[in-house]
């Protein structure tokens, strides 16, 4: 379950990449575009991802399905909704094509493949997995505190919002930990991270009842075998929208330590400016404290470092923006993607060493 | 859709009625037993409702559907899971005549009666009403912030754990309010509450991202026509299972101020005491706190009474319990079922009168 995805992509995105259409598409085209071997869209056909989406380098376009899967592709990735929510007969096509030869299909979509009575018996027949990104197993259980009894350290990626690269944090801090010899797992809880690890729960998909269940048993599966594991976070336990999925999240995964994430120029919860701005971002030993609360009734946690994200700031302001989130909380900051991310690898080694709390 | 519940049932319970085996029929008989006219259950057949639970009073149990019906029922109520999860045979005989009689169908299993490929048609064809209390509407919101910009005066209901009397106060509350003149609704959020009123969602079975949308609609809803808008509430802030359930109503329907629920003899979250007990219920303070901070970053509300259940102590013990509560909080206690209600009606109508929170 927890072996790592080692598979290379075929992408449908027929009839809608583009940068502002093929949102799951472009998703796995900025997290693992080495594994991507080409995306199949008719009406781009022709051209490279980078023409299209502005990154993405060379992965060509293809508008033929058999030619992209004769450029190597082991598994094929749906990576947008079709128009209507319907598979279009082509699509189907493809897909029977592609379980036939064996080829594994992974899907964001809200339909799920492996129920389809076409392919799910197909699959069945041919040994063929199909892996349903949102599709929540069907046996989870209520949290019962199990996740505290792992003994890898679990850290959790908490944040100011959606969108500000707690899963991206979670993927360089593994990079990172693995690098220095520490078997650490990264443990998916949406859909994009699901896809780079193969394995994983849309916690946001499950039933309500079921939401820390469902982090319990992650962190019991991303623990075997692993010293360290890395819970990629969702939502914000201050947006109002999602953040019953985050309280399950913490509450569930019991963490022994959290790693706060945050877009430096962000002021407001960014889903909320139809009308007005409505939520405003607390200063960060505030939301600190918001966490750490939470927690503090059903087991104890403590915050370690800032994780910020400032790709859209100079070098200058970021540098100041790492400076200040740094000393208003005591705690080591950085941005893992375009600095150093020794301050946040130091800082989990050495909460880690310091052992559980039991 | 806010039309007062005004049925009389007969409860489905057929060969599991008892004071453990049928929980959702025994919550409707210990809250609207003047509404019900019969439980169809072959194995007890004859005798009264009493000589099985031990309340209840002379309300029959009967062993033929015919006979149910002829006790005046205009619903039928389905009031245990069958064994195995499919529907017997011969209940499936009792709803087709049920709803080729044009009876009301109300049901709180997990497969829902109105997608049967034989009942959903045949009720649309009568135009009778199903109601699957558990099945969520199917465009449900992300919450937005609506909820509070409604005229009416919404009061939420939290608790120390689940089942400690939040539906009850509200329940009684309503009661009270609706006695002084005041138009007020009773916003159901789970089966038992549904039964009741006849409309409602089950946020706890709607998916995890839409808990806040649920609860959002659900305001919107309660509001129309009513001054006051009474919340029932879910689990709790501090209950690990199911904590996300509650962080979300309470963001999603932005309460304008909360009553505290707590059974007084309980110390610790009653679902954790397989092992040992787990989470320990802090004091009163601490508790508001808790809500108070969880809601504060979204909009900010506060606490304006204690609400206990002193069920199971003697008189004097709870008298002790409720002058404790209060002394310990500043705010009225009292236990709305058992003594007068008056001290937090009158909390209620003083918030009310010094109006919302913009």
């Amino acid at each position: 379950m927890t072996t790592p995805n080692t598979h290379r992509f075929l992408i449908v995105a027929d009839g809608q990449f583009g940068p502002l259409t093929s949102k799951t598409a472009n998703s796995c085209l900025r997290y693992f575009p080495e594994r991507i071997v080409a995306v199949l869209d008719r009406r781009e056909a022709g051209k490279t991802v980078e023409a299209v989406l502005g990154f993405g380098g060379n992965i060509p376009v293809v508008g033929d399905f058999a030619e992209g899967l004769a450029l190597g592709a082991t598994a094929v990735l749906i990576g947008i909704a079709p128009a209507g929510g319907q598979l279009p007969p082509e699509w189907r096509g493809w897909l029977k094509t592609a379980i036939e030869q064996r080829l594994e299909i992974w899907s964001g979509l809200h339909t799920f493949i492996g129920d389809d009575p076409e392919f799910g018996p197909l699959a069945r027949a041919r040994h063929v997995r199909i892996l349903d990104a949102r599709k929540p197993p069907a046996d989870l259980p209520i949290a019962d505190g199990r996740a505290a009894d792992v003994d890898a350290y679990v850290l959790l990626a908490v944040g100011s919002d959606c969108n500000v690269g707690k899963m991206t944090a979670m993927l360089e801090l593994r990079r990172a930990l693995v690098a220095r010899g520490k078997t650490t797992s990264f443990v998916a809880t949406g859909q994009t991270g699901i896809f780079i690890e193969g394995w994983g729960i849309a916690v946001d998909a499950v039933v309500a009842d079921f939401i820390a269940g469902a982090a319990e048993r992650l962190v019991l599966q991303g623990a075997e075998g692993h010293d360290i594991v890395l819970v990629e976070g969702q939502g914000s336990l201050i947006h109002p929208g999602y953040s019953g999925v985050t309280l399950g999240l913490l509450h569930g995964s019991c963490p022994d330590a959290l790693i706060l994430c945050h877009q430096a120029t962000r002021e407001y919860i960014g889903d909320y400016h139809g009308r007005e701005p409505w939520v405003k971002i607390p200063p960060y030993r505030e939301l600190i404290d918001i966490y750490e609360r939470a927690m503090a009734p059903v087991r104890p946690t403590r915050t370690i470092g800032v994780c910020l994200n400032t790709y859209d700031m100079s070098d200058r302001d970021a540098r100041g923006a790492i400076a200040r989130a740094a000393e208003e909380t005591g705690l080591p900051a950085t941005d893992p993607v375009r600095y150093d991310p020794e301050p946040l690898v130091a800082a989990v080694l050495n909460a880690a060493r310091q052992g559980k709390h039991r």
